[in-house]
């Protein structure tokens, strides 16, 4: 019994075609005529599975496979349905239709499970309208309340409400249409990577142990802003050496501080006055620090401050350090990445366990549900642009993974 | 026999009043209603001493003090009469009127020198209307043709040949006015030092020993953009890390390899995408290399070119290194300079022997004639801004070393 790379291809080559940007990769926004193309593509193929199927007021793609047993909780598997602008054919769709898949072998095999399948195809997890992430799930999880969505606003100034309303959904509805915990037995994402390490370690499978918690820092080094000819070497408070040398020693600090799963990034920089015979007065940049543990990040964090502290001692400048933003990690269920590796074992699959360090809506889920998180090979780690591409030997394997998880869960 | 405090410190105050920017700075563009202002005043002064006074077709105030024999070559004294857009009121008219108050000691000690003194008021040297420094200099030394004076437009775009005439000038007349070689015996300016050197070591006078060179580079340094979360640490090739490191390593690279005089600032980073959560692709860089000796600011590039290599092997990035520009430094003249030094010791004043970072009329006239400059303390280093200020007890102090150098060179 096993998914088909066939209707696989298939479907991925049908949705790919819903873009508002044809031959500039896939922009599929969500409540978009591309985002609604695409659900009536997977709404019929729902119900020729005999599905119940629904798009509920905030535009989630739902069905049901009914299970032997009604009263007990169902096992959701899904992914998210729009892209970034020119993006790419596979992130989020690739799981949706991989669920799709999944229920296809069930019903081809006839294979009846204990509990009801929900598939699901979020909407709203790329931010590409409202510049938030996740927010479809975030809104059937209860995260956000109905009465919030009158103050989201898109770039144009439209509310979340009125966007809904205006794409015929029925904001009023969600209030009795979210997903309850005691309702739920687990939630599963396949996803591809949209990063390098199961291309370049040529592994197939990725288990995500967890989802990395972000924090982000705005440093701010002053010093004072000097004729670059007149002023000797050692009469300068340079700010763009000294938060060079801060920067350049991200690295280390990453390396003698934090986990292996630890990152940091500086990828943001601005310089004041920013001319090249002035030495510079002010320095701004960003570091961006990712890991599971609160704990990693809290030394990371500690070891920027002390260091940062020093070099601005040394060069005789000022230094500020603010949080911009803090997202705490999400750890996936250990006993479902369990079950995943023991599959992925049998299989004789290359894999390994890994963070992820980009947000799913199975960081969302996880709050409300054990979550389980399937990643598949992004080629070059190239995600978000048009050149995005996971084989579908790889999608395909990974959809058998899925297959097999949710029965090994189904079955607990 | 001395300069006069009281004098100076009245001419500085009538002149700094000719503003176009009052209570925001010395704003006196060279042919504005303000510098016409400012000559006319001097040229009253000039005429009470008995010298010849005339405006030149470039701008330059021009007055001659006779000596003895007329045939001998002149001694130039003086500095510039422009300032930058709210400026100070001390940069470049402080070295006009000092050369203007040692004709008048000389006036009122009878003093009748060998050589005919002649005073310049150098027009446009901070390149407020055209963006290029000097050009009065320029002009007057040949090094500029008047032909070509109709190429070079203000930032409203008309020719610098066309704003002479509409400010009553003849460039007509410029090439019959040059200075020429054979008539000059020297050239002496009083300039304030526009940095801390002096200030901050507590110096009265900085004995000009050449004006820097300048050599300034372009690197850019090219690695790949990726996710900020989910791209380990090892396989990363990220620009402003590598960028980072070379920059923070300047000051060490002019410590092993160049001389004391010998800068150089990275004064100028721009980052892309500069975006907090994603890998740096690129970044470009200038470095600004500064000295009198083109042997050091050669090692010190070789340096650059030969630690930016390793860095970019180092993080996997390419780097490329492109020169933007290069000026060759000036010496100044050595016998002058000891002169100074002798005037200097005598007097008891605290001074150093110095370079200039910044460009001064008195490089343009090194390729024709011995130049001499002498550097007054800037209050905390600054200057081109209103703050700009100097003592008037230093402004005398240099102004009697100009004087006693002055007679010292005529005696010669």
């Amino acid at each position: 019994m096993e998914t088909s790379l066939a209707r696989i291809k298939k479907d991925i080559g049908t949705i790919q075609k819903f873009t508002s940007t044809p031959g500039q990769g896939c922009t599929r926004f969500s409540y978009s005529i591309e985002d609604k193309k695409a659900k009536n593509y997977l709404i019929d193929e729902m119900i020729s599975l005999g599905m119940d199927v629904k798009i509920d007021g905030v535009g989630n793609l739902r069905g049901t496979y009914k299970g032997q047993c009604e009263n007990l909780p169902i096992i959701l598997v899904g992914s998210h349905m729009d892209t970034v602008k020119h993006g790419g054919s596979f992130d989020g769709i690739t799981g949706v239709i991989a669920a799709l898949e999944v229920i296809r072998v069930l019903k081809e095999n006839n294979i009846n499970t204990k509990h009801t399948i929900g598939l699901i195809g979020f909407a709203e997890e790329e931010g590409s309208n409202f510049g938030a992430t996740t927010l479809g799930s975030k809104v059937i999880t209860g995260k956000i309340a109905s009465s919030e969505l009158k103050n989201i606003k898109n770039f144009e100034g439209k509310s979340y409400y009125e966007v809904l309303e205006e794409s015929g959904l029925n904001p009023e509805n969600i209030d009795n249409e979210r997903l309850d915990k005691k309702d739920i037995l687990g939630m599963l994402e396949l996803h591809i990577e949209q990063s390098i390490v199961l291309d370049k370690n040529n592994l197939s499978i990725g288990i995500v142990k967890g989802i990395a918690g972000t924090r982000t820092y705005g440093v701010e080094i002053i010093g004072e802003s000097n004729h670059a000819g007149a002023t000797p070497m050692n009469m300068r408070k340079d700010a763009l050496i000294a938060a060079s040398e801060i920067i350049s020693h991200v690295n280390d600090i990453v390396k003698e501080n934090g986990l292996s799963t630890t990152v940091a990034t500086v990828g943001k920089i601005e310089c004041h006055p920013n001319v090249s015979n002035v030495i510079a007065e002010k320095v701004g940049f960003t570091i961006d620090i990712r890991d599971l543990d609160d704990y990693a990040m809290d030394r990371v964090l500690k070891e920027v401050i002390n260091y940062s502290n020093r070099i601005s001692d040394k060069y005789e400048v000022k230094c500020n350090i603010r949080q911009i933003t803090s997202f705490k990690g999400t750890r996936t269920c250990e006993k479902i990445n369990n079950i995943i590796e023991d599959i992925v074992k049998s299989r004789g699959y290359s894999y390994c366990k890994m963070l992820s360090g980009a947000v799913h809506d199975s960081a969302v889920m996880a709050e409300i549900t054990d979550v389980g998180m399937i990643f598949v090979p992004s080629k070059d780690g190239k995600s978000h642009v048009p050149e995005e591409y996971t084989s579908f030997e790889d999608i395909k394997r990974g959809s058998d993974v899925l297959l097999e998880t949710l029965l090994k869960l189904d079955k607990i």
